[in-house]
């Protein structure tokens, strides 16, 4: 697939089956999405859940009960094609990965849209500040941390964080560049010692890939979508649906729409 | 009553019945707040109108069903009773204004506190910006617009504006003082011509009271919780608990733990 195509052209790829690999460096000026569906008795206390923790969870889109269509962030796009993998989930147990979710729709369920680092490694970059996970061809390091989400109704978790490797003399470019993301995760939670967060081990991530810290750099956290499925899965719903790691929604709306300054 | 007492002691104050008036001016530093109560059944549609409409609809906390206490922004008070007056809407109808709410109270009731623009008047006048209904003892002027808010299930309204005239050489502060306050409506919507916006005559305002223009001076235009109102209104819900206009919540967040950056 050609990446400069249109957010339209690639989401009609994904559709008609020709695309069920990650999205990463697809469509880059604009913001793709973290995927999360389930019933509508549900939805008030994980839009709780979003809204009290908006770092992890920024909100993109959220949709009526029944609505596939994101009309707002992606009009003419349907939720239940458009994206290159699913992960069908039953009382938080995984049940299967598939290309298309058509078969396990029903009128009662939410689709959530949250935003994702993808928006804001893009301006990092832009900024002449070097992104390691892109640079090696991996997935982002994620960890674990020691720090509780404040919780909504059943659903809890603690913050994951993405690490990203920051030359010494970058670190405070990087901060004020990802500030102005506040809707797609925004400036970093913590800056260095990874045991201020309870993480032990930057070599051994809890998701994705390790990546290499350089001399003359420090490790930079940000908070990661990954802590709205683990608060998912924590209130164990009888279906769920979400995106397969990597393989994001593409959504029509420009990163840069969603930069507060 | 001292302005410069806490958030704590003057929420005791009015617990207690020694304050029934307008709460502008007291405890400048920390974020007031827009009370909207209403039953879960419409919880998560109004949710998604304040998601959906972040400027007039800036969200500081939203409470799980029954809750009374916002344990976030104002741990140990009690919204049944810190406000200094409530309005009791049935079917969209106002029926009665109240200092305590307890005898309306019950176990299915959500607790929506929305930013209010008291927050980044501090700031305006911080930076040495006049703003004019502070200055001449006034409520703000407030319009009902020609744009329509996105809606959400029941919920919709036209965007309500306020308007403040600016000294034209602080116009450009202005909108960059605001700005850093997205929490709490954040940037203006409009400069200059309010026409644009269908405001026929700025010295007749639908809210508020009209306030002195200038020669030299530009009106500019922030969004305004006042649309939140007419959004829950809209619905018609049975019962429906809102302050009573300028008696807002006091809330223990200081208003810069609300800028953005």
């Amino acid at each position: 697939m050609n990446p400069d195509s249109t957010p339209r052209e690639i989401r009609e790829t994904i559709r008609r089956g020709r695309w069920a690999r990650p999205t990463s460096g697809l469509a880059p000026a604009f913001a793709q999405a973290n995927l999360v569906i389930l019933d509508r008795s549900l939805a008030f206390e994980l839009l709780l859940f979003c809204v009290r923790n908006p770092k992890p969870c920024p909100i993109l889109e959220i949709m009526e009960p029944g609505v596939w269509e994101p009309r707002i962030t992606a009009p003419g796009a349907d939720i239940r094609t458009d994206v290159p993998l699913y992960r069908v989930w039953k009382q938080g147990e995984l049940l299967a990965e598939t290309p298309d979710i058509t078969a396990h729709w029903n009128d009662n369920l939410v689709t959530f849209l949250l935003g994702c680092s993808f928006s804001f490694e893009s301006a990092l970059m832009a900024a002449g500040i070097p992104v390691r996970n892109i640079e090696e061809g991996r997935n982002v390091s994620m960890y674990t941390t020691n720090r509780p989400c404040i919780p909504a109704g059943p659903f809890s978790a603690p913050l994951v964080v993405s690490m990203r490797p920051i030359p010494d003399d970058q670190v405070v470019r990087a901060v004020q560049v990802t500030s102005r993301y506040a809707s797609v995760h925004g400036a970093p939670v913590h800056i260095g010692d990874g045991t201020a967060l309870g993480i032990r081990d930057l070599g051994r991530p809890d998701f994705g890939d390790p990546v290499t810290i350089r001399d003359g750099e420090t490790p930079v956290f940000w908070a990661c979508g990954v802590t709205s499925s683990l608060a998912v899965l924590s209130a164990r719903p009888d279906l769920c649906l979400t995106h397969s790691p990597g393989h994001m929604f593409i959504t029509d709306s420009p990163n840069e729409s969603w930069a507060v300054i």
